[in-house]
């Protein structure tokens, strides 16, 4: 039982920090303005990212391989606003 | 040795996605403008950051504990800024 309790924190968490992205992506879609946003952040996050989908495929576990690819794409959508709104200054 | 590979690759994944939030620091405190950088994000990942702590305090693993901590630590100065700077217009 205590163990149940233990793995919905843990999906919950997960899916806490994979929407999270998701508002940034609508302000960036509503505004159009990217140039708070760190580009240096993102280029390591997505990095990150795209090891931890490794890293979940040498293990196959598919929750890691999951979450982390849905974190990618959206990670990778704020990079690719970024470096735009980059190119078009 | 191929699980240590993995491991590796483990934990150069978590250094990336941990330090990442270190260039968005620098750009902040280097500008003061936190406009384009989306509130509701960082309250969500903060939200679901803390959440892997107690996490991984349920679990008694202390990589789970000691990286989030330091993820939490960051987006909690990212989302303070953000607050501040909504609460100066």
């Amino acid at each position: 039982m205590q163990h149940g309790y233990v793995t919905v924190i843990g999906i919950i968490a997960g899916i806490c920090t994979t929407v999270s992205f998701i508002p940034q992506i609508i302000k960036i879609l509503k505004t159009g303005n990217t140039r708070d946003i760190s580009l240096s952040m993102y280029i390591i996050l997505t990095a990150g990212i795209s090891l931890w989908v490794v890293y979940g495929f040498f293990l196959g576990e598919i929750p890691i391989i999951l979450a982390n690819s849905v974190v990618f794409v959206l990670c990778l959508f704020i990079l690719t606003a970024k470096c735009r709104g980059k190119s078009r200054r």
